[in-house]
């Protein structure tokens, strides 16, 4: 098993090194040199073998490609294939479920999910999750330096296929992906997409460590950032959800934290 | 109701900002000027008016005694109390439960706990709430500049009325009191205490931010860190448990983190 990873969060790596332990499958995680070490850590503690590769897509690629045809390992996506997509979007079911065990006989569920955009295959995979259901998906992005490159895609109608952003939401630094593109906007699963600054992730990123005392890193908390501080989604949301108001269910997704550089985006 | 705080965590000044609330109460809590800014915005969002005073503790008590003479508000300690201690305990009634109820049928819940030892107010009142259920419980505090006053105090049988330490355990730089001395001591409801250092401490804090995604503070790895590295309660629990093992409960308290402090720690 092999990964290429356009995986900057590492969540990737380290699921799929902790899968493949668990069910003795050896794995093999191809990360650039330049990764953080608590990602390096991680990914190795959880069992996988490590290979270094430069940090540009075609050397990870070349790399890749000959750990395949030595080992005769099977590549895993990040992101960009059916079945990754589908794998991510039980998160979507396991939280539809949880919210109607927390409300008991008369809860009628979530109204709407808001979850990250970054190659995109979590919030189709969540879209699937709901198909049917009434419950509205919401992408969330950066806007930093571009990175809202779904959200400028979902309304211009054209993919857009590069993305070159330094948002501290690293994970959502990727491209969407054709796969999760089709989901998304193709199908409409998704409702809509909205973007947030540096700030607000900063924000809402405080507002989980001091009061909900998790560590999530930075692009785990775009989601409630935008629930909390983008405007537009206010404003669809006062509109479309009446004077009831919406149980809005957010996901967190990621807590590859490097402590030593945490504190610096709090000073 | 006002505090007069020798509650360097502050959770006793948030905990009781926010009981009062909830029961319509107005509470004052007397907080040293130089207290955390987390600390003071955490209190005062949970609804208590701040009072602050200079950072000794006569003349902490100097303010309280005015505010109780201005206002008749009830004083409530923040450890030194059978009430408190009660209160606090509570804590190991949860976790013996929760044990339990993980375990299933066949489960024989805990066999001990650790938990933290500052003021003693939770270490007492976890021992009470273990006291005839064959649970044994013990103390763990940070061994830096003679923070390990409760361990000192119980070896030597003299309770320790002073400490001057700046451990970054910051929760667990006070004496014992001599209620909660009465129950760990006197009447031998703890079964031992441990200390570790400030390295041991801050490698237990890293894995549990990096592998259980939880916001703690310092103080509230201390159990964690002597569960994983005191080498004598190794050999106590080697000697004690046979081949079976213990099954451990840790006890983590307080999460009142200084997110741009928390990096400096794991530079």
């Amino acid at each position: 098993m092999a990964t290429e990873a356009n995986d900057p969060q590492g969540n990737h790596a380290q699921a799929l090194s902790l899968a493949a332990r668990t069910n003795n499958i050896k794995a093999y995680i191809v990360m650039p040199e330049i990764s953080a070490l608590p990602k390096i850590a991680a990914t190795r503690d959880y069992g996988a073998e490590i290979i270094f590769s430069g940090s540009t897509s075609v050397e990870r690629e070349a790399v890749t490609s000959k750990v395949i045809a030595d080992t005769g390992a099977r590549l895993v996506p990040p992101y960009d294939h059916p079945d990754i997509v589908l794998g991510q979007g039980t998160l979507g079911l396991e939280l539809q479920d949880q919210v109607l065990e927390l409300q008991g006989a008369t809860g009628k569920g979530l109204d709407a999910i808001v979850a990250p955009c970054g190659g995109g295959g979590m919030l189709s995979g969540v879209a699937l999750s709901a198909e049917g259901t009434g419950i509205r998906v919401f992408g969330s992005e950066p806007e930093f330096s571009g990175a809202d490159d779904g959200m400028r895609g979902y309304y211009s109608g054209q993919r857009v296929e590069k993305v070159s952003s330094l948002t501290i939401a690293d994970g959502l630094r990727t491209p969407v992906g054709e796969i999760p593109w089709g989901i998304i906007y193709e199908r409409k699963l998704v409702s809509g997409m909205y973007n947030v600054t540096e700030d607000e992730i900063k924000a809402a990123l405080r507002l989980v460590y001091e009061r909900m005392k998790l560590v999530v890193e930075p692009s785990s908390a775009v989601p409630l950032a935008v629930a909390l501080y983008n405007e537009d989604f206010r404003s669809m949301v006062e509109k479309e959800a009446g004077d009831e108001g919406w149980d809005l269910g957010i996901v967190f997704s990621g807590g590859n934290v490097d402590l030593s550089s945490l504190g610096k985006l709090f000073l």
